[in-house]
């Protein structure tokens, strides 16, 4: 198992810990749980949400490291990095989940939520970067020119990332769904890596 | 490691997390423990059940993706959707087994662990058919016809799953034992992959 | 990724999730730390003891399967059964650990904490005698003849399990002592298993 | 998937439990949720250095273990022996972050939190000692005579991990940032396995 399938395994740990962020409601003896659990709406909205988003980085990360044939130390340490910051997405999510219905601190909550998106994708940026930068580390099929080609495209599409914090400051509700269709469009607009026929 | 690979690696992570949800009884200093232990049995047979039940979902998965060649962006993204279901778990059994013998809390709590069954069988099924309408995605041993003519029997057999739904409203700890069957049932009575002669 | 090697990462999850169960001390502003820390002795040796039965098992499948060439149901399901209850050991080691000093309940965790490694024992057992009944899931290097020989020695060596359970009722701290004992042991006498040469 | 690979495994969910010792800050309807989260650093900054820890023992560990093609008896318990104080890392992490800012208890929680770190750097040490010492279990590439030459240095390099429980006695911060760096400083100075050319 390569360390990048470790990584894999890591990300895939750290996607079914979220769950463990959804409480079972307490209702007394003749208490509604239909009631209660409708009221949990944010933490099933948050749940849904933060797992395509890190499912989505997942998908992403396989397609890329499927080309890649070497691992230098910076590789290494940006996928440590990369996991750092995918694996803190848990928190984020449960802040976000208990504030969401709150004045004030639903904005602080979804602008940190945001926040940390923004790092995973510069992180991602790094990346990319650093792989088609170095070329070597590719395999054969790869071509590399245009694998340099496509990071102008791919940092434009990351700017998503950053008008959310902003979007924070609006509407945390729509700051979650923000986040929701960015990863939704991710899934079916990958920057593909371009190889050579 | 394929993505086929890793996603199994989750569904084994959500299958350890189940334990987390059984809590340490309480007692006094001369308390008793064998009735605090005996008071938790929902809590025993919830986690056998749920056990069973993603173990299962797991061996079918790898069973069908044992012939999988290629992996096309919506079986990565249904294989993605049956993570999330599944991952899920742990919480709707922690709350069946808190309200197992709570008169109306109990009829909500089964209800809702069934329909989240309802849905991991029809993503189930939404693999299946994604595999056998494209059918270039199997591996050549697979008979593709043969394996088309499987789903409406496959599609019949989910049918167990809204029933649940239903039994639900008429006992809680009555629908927990029937998924219980269910998992041994299909245990035992997979629907094989075709393969040619 | 085989199932088997997807159980064993099961089992790996399984053992990290020892450490959530070992709670951080509360203390006072001025409180003694150390002596808070002390007085958490025996989550710790619960932690050590539970750690190395988990790994033991997991060492051990490990090189039992290292010789499985073939899968079939039975051994499936009784590996997702071995799983089941390896996977459940953080819970009486919890229990273990809160009860150990009190009187009458530290018998009663101790008798759980040893009926479930019977359990376990037993498990292995029947996934050894399955494997060596039916033979044909070996690769040819097992000599199956000296594989079945195996047995009963094997067998004898599980008897130390119940054992355990006897031993709950005279010393709780005691059972403890005796499952690190007997992981060790096994650490170092395995039942090998048989090659032609 | 080789033990050393499911080893590596355990080692990636212990990086991503760590998330689950941050809480969500709890404020009042119109409390400040950003002084909240400022007031938490020592969480984040436990977080970070401890998944700088266990990232680099990991990458470390998977560089070493590219090179064994042999495991015998005592390097798999050493490897269980390394997992097992590895795994325990959550624990003293959020011990740390919660007393790092209080007077003497900060002191207990950073020297515990160092003594651990003591021992994983005495258990990387022994599996070194091993390898080095048997020698057959490399693989061919592997220059023994110069791997067994690397053993004084490698030790020498260790003697960090002692100063930092000293230095825990001095500030608890300093100790947890002094963490930080060493983890750096081996991601960056690794010592290299020697091959023949």
């Amino acid at each position: 198992m390569s360390p990048a399938a470790s990584r894999r395994s890591a990300t895939a740990f750290a996607i079914t810990l979220l769950i463990l962020e959804i409480k079972v409601p307490e209702v007394g003896t003749h208490g509604d749980l239909w009631g209660a659990l409708g009221a949990q709406w944010p933490s099933y909205a948050a749940y849904v949400v933060s797992f395509l988003v890190i499912g989505i980085v997942w998908i992403n990360h396989h397609q890329v490291f499927g080309y890649v044939a070497l691992v230098d130390r910076t590789l290494m340490f940006l996928n440590l990095l990369l996991l750092l910051v995918v694996a803190a997405v848990p928190w984020p999510t449960a802040m976000l989940a208990e504030y969401l219905r709150e004045d004030e601190a639903s904005h602080v909550a979804a602008a940190v939520y945001s926040l940390l998106m923004v790092v995973v994708a510069l992180t991602f940026q790094a990346l990319w970067w650093h792989l088609t930068r170095t070329g070597h580390l590719f395999d054969p099929r790869v071509d590399i020119p245009a694998a340099r080609a496509t990071r102008l495209r791919f940092a434009l599409g990351s700017l998503a990332y950053p008008v959310t914090v902003g979007l924070a400051f609006v509407s945390a509700p729509l700051t979650l769904a923000a986040h929701g269709l960015i990863a939704v469009y991710y899934a079916f607009n990958q920057v593909p890596v371009p190889t050579r026929d």
